[in-house]
């Protein structure tokens, strides 16, 4: 069948938005129509050429929600019809990880980013008839898409699938690096570092976590008066006060229990600085994707070890796609987890290059493309 | 009184062993007559210049044992007579930490390495009547000391204190990094680098927790030998093989679930093996005390996220003194932890210089210096 989606022939282009061709789902895949999807940072890396090895042309867009269309053979938890949301991780549920509570990590998730679906082969092919890479093997910035039943996960037909397409990425990897990975504990203070998508969720799982300072620190004014809308006690603005020295003023010269790093593109200082900033058994968490390029981190090894400090990544915030989302979307139906605010603008398929010109400006905590199908 | 002991004048000297003055203990402190200590390499980082600020002249030893001579003023958990282990790690039982469980980081451990006791003065003075500074609170370098009650465990009479002299420091901080820290789990991998009187008792940590493969890495062989006598199943000598591409192997292309770095003077380059050497979601625990100057790790940031990896340091193995040493002692009681095993040689204090050198020489795995009173 057809389908509109915005296409990246390569590192340095713009997303082209063209008329593709999708293909049947094969045995164990599902074909979804998509709703809305969300404009995360994570795709732009394909753009700078930062992710690699790729395959281009390649359809960009990790996070969204959608209404099954088809299912292909063997496919038994969604049929035509249900709502789902789509995951950028696929949990098998059978191999090592999954079944350690970890599907975060599952095995399947590999090679997520070389863009074949799970057999090696293509579903999207371009106007011109070449094979289109998937990112993350769902490619949410086409009208259609075929997807892994492990990247999916049913969702209840009330739930807004303009909203909440960003709890497939945005909102696990960021509520779950604060109540997961950095397990906050009501009264401890935990400085986020860069808040964006992610960085907003942090700081909201922080909140519900119990935190008593919740401390937001971004170059962006607007950005810091988010987080203040969403949990933040304190913001840093890092262009007129130091994170390190405020962080450590507020907590008595004692440092922050833990922080959050989800700074995209994030620099070796970056957690340096991170580190810096917690206390002697203090952890700092890793969100944001650094260049691979880079091959240190600024962190002295002498104080890791004589403060006993934890420097610790995250993938998802470790999220499990089939326990934790549901329970996220719980958090939101009860008020404490905030998904609506989080949207600063929307757009249409054809103005994505424009939704992350305003990404980069700093203009969005994060951007939505709302298909015209599902517009209101 | 006066005492024999092992004074450091300055960063690039020998130990000199000359008469020192011994105060008597103030409110809170206890002298004791040390029966044994033994050699640690972070005594020698005084030598080499790597610790700073000290206060020199310092008198070095920070594992030891004895028997209490005289105690001070509200001294309630010990009397003359009772038999003790020093800890380098004092313990106050009061503050945030010791609460949480983590007495490891008591703030009264904040300042060790500086020189004075807790109250700002010195117990010791040099034969030329300067005050002279206690390494760790304790110098078990010289026969009598004066340290704090919460720098002491006492032990039962039984147990030989020429042997367990050395579970205040290295049993603790190699055991406890693998039990407590790297938290083994049965059937896991476990990879130690570093062979010394710290990587040996990871070594029987990671066997007594239950491994199925714990690898030994390093550069001298008679290590190695020692290592699989107590509990490695697998040798790596890097100077013949690769140890990322082995562990690999070992483990079908996965990587160990735990690495435990216990290099001393540890490298950034090190800990970016440990971090290359473990499975997606393992953890590098890092032990080894690196050289101050050292401001980066040599490890990938983007792998580091992508591969959730942890990079955790700790201090003491993440042992309790209190609670922890007794049970280790109980595990060496038992049989399952050896301690005599671990003690190459034994010296006099005169001798010291020369347990030095052959540390250095890869000749130990730990050295003892075993005061006249107590050889038999």
């Amino acid at each position: 069948m057809k389908s509109r989606a915005a296409v990246l022939y390569g590192p340095g282009e713009e997303f082209k938005v063209e008329e593709i061709e999708v293909d049947d789902p094969k045995t164990g895949e599902v074909l979804v129509h998509i709703a809305a999807s969300g404009l995360c940072h994570s795709d732009y890396h394909m753009v700078t050429g930062e992710f690699g090895p790729l395959h281009f042309p390649m359809i960009g867009g990790h996070e969204g929600a959608g209404v099954v269309e088809k299912v292909g053979e063997g496919v038994t938890r969604v049929k035509e019809g249900d709502h789902v949301m789509l995951t950028f991780i696929p949990a098998c549920g059978k191999c090592r990880f999954c079944s350690m509570g970890s599907s975060q990590l599952c095995d399947r998730g590999a090679n997520i980013l070389a863009g074949p679906q799970l057999d090696g082969t293509f579903r999207l092919h371009t106007e011109g008839g070449d094979d289109a890479g998937q990112f993350c093997l769902i490619s949410t910035f086409s009208e259609y898409t075929v997807v892994p039943e492990d990247s999916i996960v049913p969702i209840e037909d009330d739930l807004d699938m303009t909203k909440v397409c960003i709890a497939g990425c945005c909102v696990p990897t960021g509520f779950g690096s604060a109540v997961n990975k950095a397990d906050v504990q009501p009264g401890e203070t935990v400085a986020v570092f860069g808040i964006g998508g992610i960085g907003i969720n942090a700081i909201q799982g922080a909140a519900v976590g119990g935190a008593a300072k919740v401390i937001a620190v971004d170059p962006v004014d607007f950005k810091l008066e988010m987080a203040e809308e969403l949990g933040a006690t304190h913001t840093v603005n890092p262009n007129s006060e130091d994170p390190v020295e405020k962080i450590v003023e507020l907590t008595n010269g004692v440092g922050a229990d833990k922080a959050i790093v989800t700074i995209d593109n994030v620099l070796p200082e970056h957690i340096g600085t991170a580190h810096r900033a917690i206390r002697k058994g203090g952890r700092a968490v890793i969100v944001g994707i650094a260049n691979a390029q880079h091959q240190t981190i600024e962190v002295s090894p002498f104080e890791l070890v004589l403060f006993a400090k934890e420097i610790v990544g995250t993938l998802y915030g470790d999220s499990t796609v089939h326990a934790d989302l549901p329970r996220y979307l719980e958090t939101y139906r009860s008020g404490k987890l905030k998904i609506d605010e989080l949207i600063t603008n929307t757009y249409t398929l054809d103005e994505i290059n424009q939704g992350y010109k305003d990404m980069l400006d700093g203009k969005n905590l994060r951007g939505v493309i709302v298909y015209d199908w599902a517009r209101q």
